[in-house]
């Protein structure tokens, strides 16, 4: 099957590969914790543990860099300039992960493509808490952009869909948008809410006993590994910013409104919200009939973008994708759920692609 | 055992009856929902289904009201003006209630208990979800004055200590400050959050697929009962927007961190949460071995409700209490977790009782 090098083997590293050595991969494995490394290869993380980076890149097909995200733009080069043909790393924020390689790596950019797979432990941290199943029925959003190579793509997509997940290919600057509403402000909601907790003295002991569910769910949010946040907030802070600002806007309307005592739009507040939770999707985004569209694509630079990111921003992810090269051009296959096929063919139609489709159950 | 009268049969009222009824005592229900009375007495919570609240009322010793906040006045008053020994409530709010029934009821206020099970269905809402074991190991707020008739504290104290809840005894207007930090603040912190995510367009459908974790447990929390929360905010709005305005607060101080990329005052931001967080007390508050505390207490008004509610600003639950009088005063002994005992026994010799423990295993 190949050889993919994982660097960084905690939670999502290790994860990754339990799952990956599941499915036949050999897997080498480094991690500047030498420890944790050994720990890694105990569980079966990994095959190998390598000295050195140079050492678990060696050989490999693809690599994953699963470090802290100010970690990541450097061990991403160095797999580029060792010339492992596709490589990915795993960090909650994309932009400057992809702008950082770029800048560094330059034309060899293009075997680099950004991933973020959107699943944590409700348990353990670190190794301990690794997982083969951690990513199964999660999205795993991948960030291609105009200078992505196809192959290189269709490498690491093949690898991630290994382990269960939804691939979704979205923008890096979009994807970091995003995940500052679904993941860091959820984050910093809850832990500014521990502060205020914390201040409520001299009763805190009888606050602390009488926090109910609503209370425990948030701690255990806010419980997270605390050393991953600055970094998280400083790499994406122009995104966080404005999602907080928006946040206070609507934290002070509703402060006027239990002030006022406005109970009926105090009712469409609260019902408005339980819809929108209500409209969240089931996590087995993989169920259901699938379709394969199949488009002739021109052989220039960032149709694979164009193409894929497209899925993502109808919210459809990618359960297949393949490319074939021919001499007049290339033809794209892709599947994907057909409960999501309309939005994107009506798409790629306005894009000027010709697309069949056909049902594969 | 005794008759014990529940009004309002939704989960708490109809979990309380089951959890009465399972100890052995007799469970008059009556619902203004005549559909969801019948299906309480399908599920086995009450033993008979009342067809109004005065035959409800009727022969009961003590009475439980667990309607939605506007409607408790009225209810408990019906109950103290039918003659029952001593009835309680199992509202969110606190003071408006015990104020409101002072109003209505006068002097008969001193049978009223106001009550608060910190409890809530993580599944099912109404009666079906109600559960037998909803409040094992949860607190369960009792809130005395200084017009509480100990015999209607004690008689309420012990039905809900069958119910394997631990019994914290808390000022009124302590309870709803507290409250509000722990309930009603994560409620609205929550929603407020579904309201920015539902504002994402037009990338709703990706963001959505992209919710984790974090994202899904908020959801959880605002998709509970719409329909009670304009009350709770109405009742106890003093309370929430102050704890909004401080919680607005502390958003600020970490935007300003993050917008200043101050990794060091973030990273301490973020680690004074986690610790918030892991400082909350296991939910079996029950464990552990146990001090009998024995004081002679003068025979005046408010003694019940200073020495409990001492308890409870120590954040001690009351795990048996008993008052007896004699020709020169009373002996009050109340049992308490041993690990809280000390703070109480300080408490006591401050406010000028003598007190004696033992241990009771």
């Amino acid at each position: 099957m190949g050889t993919v090098a994982v660097v960084g083997t905690g939670l999502i590293g290790g994860s990754l590969g339990l799952a990956l050595r599941r499915a036949g991969l050999r897997v080498q494995g480094y991690d500047a914790d030498a420890a944790r490394l050994e720990r890694a290869l105990e569980r079966g993380a990994v095959d190998a543990a390598a000295g050195s980076l140079l050492e678990a890149y060696a050989g490999a097909d693809v690599a994953f860099v699963a470090v802290t995200v100010s970690g990541v733009a450097d061990a991403v080069t160095a797999a580029l300039d060792a010339g492992v043909g596709a490589v990915s790393d795993v960090g909650s924020v994309k932009a400057p992960v992809v702008r950082a390689v770029e800048a560094q790596a330059g034309g060899a950019v293009a075997r680099f493509v950004g991933g973020h797979p959107m699943a944590g432990s409700a348990g353990e941290e670190g190794i301990e808490g690794a997982d083969a199943d951690l990513f199964d029925g999660a999205a795993w959003v991948l960030t291609p952009t105009a200078s992505t190579d196809p192959a290189a793509f269709t490498a690491v997509r093949d690898l991630v869909a290994l382990t269960g997940a939804a691939v979704m290919a979205i923008d890096p600057d979009l994807h970091d948008e995003l995940v500052a509403t679904v993941s860091h402000l959820p984050h910093l909601a809850a832990s500014a809410l521990m502060h205020v907790a914390a201040d409520a003295q001299p009763n805190h002991e009888t606050l602390l006993r009488l926090a109910a569910g609503g209370f425990r769910a948030l701690t255990r949010l806010s419980g997270r590994s605390a050393g991953i946040w600055p970094d998280i907030c400083v790499e994406n802070r122009t995104a966080i910013v404005d999602i907080l600002d928006r946040y206070m806007k609507e934290l002070e309307r509703v402060r006027d409104l239990v002030a006022a005592a406005e109970r009926a739009p105090l009712l469409e507040f609260f019902e408005a919200a339980r819809a929108e939770g209500s409209s969240l999707p089931e996590r087995s985004a993989g169920a259901g009939p699938l379709v394969e569209l199949v488009m002739p694509v021109p052989d220039r630079p960032g149709v694979l973008a164009e193409v894929t990111t497209l899925a993502g921003r109808r919210g459809v992810n990618i359960v297949d994708l393949d490319i074939s090269h021919g001499p007049t051009g290339g033809v794209l296959v892709m599947v994907v759920p057909a409960t999501g096929a309309d939005p994107i063919v009506a798409g790629l139609d306005e894009l000027g692609y010709r697309t069949t489709r056909r049902d594969v159950g």
